[in-house]
């Protein structure tokens, strides 16, 4: 099964003034995908931050996202990062230039010095394709390196990044409500999890009173098995009169 | 000045379930108090992941912060991990064990040995207080572990955590809403980073059309300076005939 790790980057997150969304988006397509994310980060916009985490997330999984610092300012500076980190150059590349000329021509706005540093990226990168405002992200090695807006990161993953990503066998899940607070159902879901190893059992209580209770999501990639484990869970809770749904 | 980092555990995050809502709330309020947040990790419900990251932050933060995993079913596992981590034992904490006593008798809930489970914590460890749903959480060394719900991560911060923070002069602001969009202004906010280095200048474009444009952010803690910064960038702007709010 494949594996991934995002990497959010942005002084506005850290600060606590955006909240950060785009990990969240990911996290929803990749199992969707079948794809498993392993892990996410959220660093400053800081040169050897930037270095550390995506070479050590491009060792250790198959896939990792990138969102953030490809803009055209003076704190935008993920794709020198990110070259530094692979011993690539940081140079204008053509055809995203031609991108951004074409973009620019048909616009009231001008491809100025500092939107033409969009174009400037890791020597040997693949272009991803922006349909919203055209400066493009690229891919290098394992790493998808996206725009921080999530419209425009949304865009990006939907129309370039997902189609090109294998779908791999996905997760499916299994739901059931459980009214009752986690610690009177804490044993069951146990017993749970020990008769059904394959899949995974997680627990999730919710608190907005006077709704109290517990989801409990079985997760897995064989049908069959999910309905069975839901049926003995469903067994379990009424043989215990606990009411669920 | 006193930097921070957290640590997100929870795999339905990372399956895109739930929506990280802790780590935006813990910076907030961290801002306000005048520290520093350098890094957010959001990992899976795994021993081995829970130590080396809870090691890895306690040795390079002053503070860490930490939610989840505390709660009463067997995919709760922070505790045990973090016990490891310190080398400390992981056992009953009689304080603990008092609360959850207290607690239960008067509700219509028993304290059952799923329950009894949140009072086993490393040993030598503070107690966190939990004003919502009593069970606590708990200081060791540099680690505030914490409720992964919101509702009661907020309630624990809020009412002990905090007060016990030293409050640093605090971050200010000042925001200059532009109606351009950033590859236009890019080059005024350089110029604006030049001549104020002690301060932090960010910019953080906004896409929601027919709404486009940039917002300029200026962080640091001399308000003095700062509200000469931003009369110098209104300059610059009016100069060049941008329009601002």
């Amino acid at each position: 099964m494949q594996n991934a790790a995002i990497i959010i980057i942005g002084n506005e997150i850290l600060s606590g003034r955006t909240l950060d969304k785009n990990s969240n988006f990911i996290c929803k397509r990749c199992s969707m995908l079948g794809i498993k994310v392993s892990e996410v980060k959220i660093i400053q916009d800081d040169i050897d931050n930037i270095i550390n985490s995506s070479l050590e997330y491009s060792k250790n999984y198959n896939h990792v996202f990138v969102t953030g610092g490809i803009g055209p300012t003076h704190d935008d500076i993920t794709s020198e990062a990110i070259a530094k980190a692979f011993g690539r150059k940081y140079i204008i590349n053509k055809r995203a230039k031609n991108i951004l000329i074409e973009h620019y021509k048909k616009s009231n706005l001008k491809l100025n010095e500092s939107r033409l540093k969009m174009a400037k990226i890791p020597s040997g990168a693949r272009l991803i394709l922006n349909p919203v405002s055209s400066a493009p992200g690229y891919k290098i090695k394992n790493l998808w390196v996206m725009a921080g807006v999530p419209k425009i990161m949304q865009s990006m993953f939907l129309s370039y990044v997902e189609p090109r990503l294998k779908k791999e066998r996905s997760f499916s899940i299994r739901e059931i409500i459980v009214h009752k607070p986690e610690g009177d159902i804490a044993h069951l879901a146990l017993e749970l999890q020990k008769k059904y190893k394959e899949l995974d059992v997680g627990s999730y209580p919710f608190y907005k009173p006077p709704n109290v209770g517990t989801n409990i999501i079985i997760r897995g990639k064989n049908q069959l098995l999910l309905d069975k484990a839901k049926e003995f869970f469903h067994k379990l809770l009424k043989k215990n009169s606990i009411v669920f749904s």
